[in-house]
């Protein structure tokens, strides 16, 4: 089966569209890697590009994307609403196809040693490829922004993995390995957004719901809406959540109108959903005529 | 987006392995042809081989299979349970991927013409491929069998589409396109075969079902099981056809325990399985982060 590894880049300029443009083309120069989306946000002053390809690519074009951010963003002039520590400010690799998570670590490991020394730019390893415990999560490695890190960089707990302890007007970078996000909007029937927040309490992991999964309650068109992100669905299915959300609604009298996803979702995700739906107990991936067909063309 | 047919070809041959195996292996030597599995049956003393691949290779590659079966093939030595024309007696091309149904029926032209030419072998069109509306249903045009067929191939209802109007001993070979089956078996919780049978009854074409759904109820491990094939899924989803199991089943106060997919089923019949349990409105092909990566590697 082919490898692909995923990558959801975040870089602070979000108004810039030229420098944009060029971490882009950066990206996209590399052979076996494909750019699958970008886009920026003038408030946040923040891009995403997606991308993604065989393993060894996208060392390349992660670091070809974080070196043309870092010549050309300077933080001491970088104003916006998300909190950031740098020009390329978060870099995870995902695993999609053919690939574990220690596949990912390991590629963050990489990237972060080319950033430190060829860059010299700060490096932190984030989630799965974290070297401590207190930075495995995004926002306590995050905390303080570039602004708080250049007071605390020479503190022993804020030592980067990779480069120097002297941070550079690029900032600094968090690399890291995660799982795919899925980012999912479930409509009801009623423009009561008090029942879509009140459903948004009952899934979340924060207020003793499932674990894996962020909700909000909100008003969108018109219609209450139960925003939803669920971060490891290998754990924690989405079929799962949606049947809570389905039960939880039904207790106010309402149901789901529809839904819709926001991105892209892993094709492993809706094919296990369909299985499951269908009380399919014999569904295994070869099953699939196309998967079957994969598998003869690597043999 | 890369062309994939199916074929799964069936041929009047199923206790002497050794030939068979010479058939799959014509096959097999196609490039750009992957054989996905193949079974005999001695009872029915015939064998069913699935392959797929590119489109102008299935031609060469079931030529291949249809020349081996009728050199080796005798059917006047021939006897079975099942109805059938010839050696290669039913060979029907599948549309799976970046191809349409009249991609396949040129291909059946194709091969047809060639087995009528170089084999001397008559060929009957079926299905889509059908050159009027009598050769449409394949029993119609098996009726009578590879005997029946020895005293009215001269009448002119009878003549081939492609080859001489002359019956070899390798008979005359039925080739056609239609679209994928999905064989399908309900497991419910009851051991009341009576049922099942009424469920089936209930959802089968012939007695006032859903169009393009046959069934039956057996008993099968113990388990009342309603045995279905879906044999147009693009216009009857799967998802229905479960879903009316489902509530007739609850009409006689018993509910589906498992299912099972027999064979191969194509991807987007599981896709848009789960985009209609999930209610999910924006689904399209180009959601699926799989399909995404696929589309831009043909561009």
């Amino acid at each position: 089966m082919r490898q692909i590894v995923e990558c959801v880049a975040n870089f602070s300029e979000g108004r810039r569209l030229d420098v944009v443009q060029k971490i882009v083309d950066a990206i996209h120069a590399v052979d076996q890697v494909k750019v699958l989306a970008y886009e920026s946000d003038a408030d946040h002053h923040r891009s995403v590009v997606t991308f993604a390809g065989e393993p060894s690519a996208m060392v390349d074009a992660a670091f070809a994307g974080i070196q043309v951010a870092c010549q050309l963003i300077n933080l001491d002039e970088h104003q916006g609403q998300h909190p950031r520590l740098g020009a390329a400010d978060v870099v995870p690799f995902i695993p999609i196809q053919g690939v574990i998570m220690d596949d990912c670590v390991q590629i963050a490991h990489e990237v972060g040693r080319r950033v430190g020394d060829e860059l010299s730019v700060p490096v932190y390893l984030y989630e799965h490829a974290a070297t401590t415990p207190e930075r495995r999560n995004l926002a306590d490695v995050r905390r303080g922004g570039y602004e708080g890190l250049k007071q605390t960089i020479l503190r022993p707990e804020r030592k980067p993995d990779y480069g120097p302890t002297i941070l550079p007007e690029a900032g600094a970078c968090i690399i890291g390995a995660r799982n795919a996000l899925i980012a999912y909007n479930v409509y009801l029937t009623t423009d009561n957004v008090d029942i879509a927040k009140k459903i948004a309490h009952a899934v979340r992991y924060s207020s003793g719901g499932l674990r894996n999964v962020k909700a909000l309650g909100l008003l969108v068109k018109g219609k209450a809406q139960v925003s939803t992100t669920l971060t490891d669905y290998t754990q924690t299915p989405l079929y799962r959540l949606i049947e809570i959300v389905r039960r939880e609604a039904a207790r106010y009298g309402v149901t789901i109108e529809s839904s819709e996803l926001i991105g892209l979702i892993p094709q492993d995700v809706l094919l296990e959903t369909a299985a499951w739906y269908l009380q399919m107990d014999n569904y295994q991936p070869e099953k699939v005529l196309e998967n079957r067909l994969q598998i003869l063309d690597d043999d």
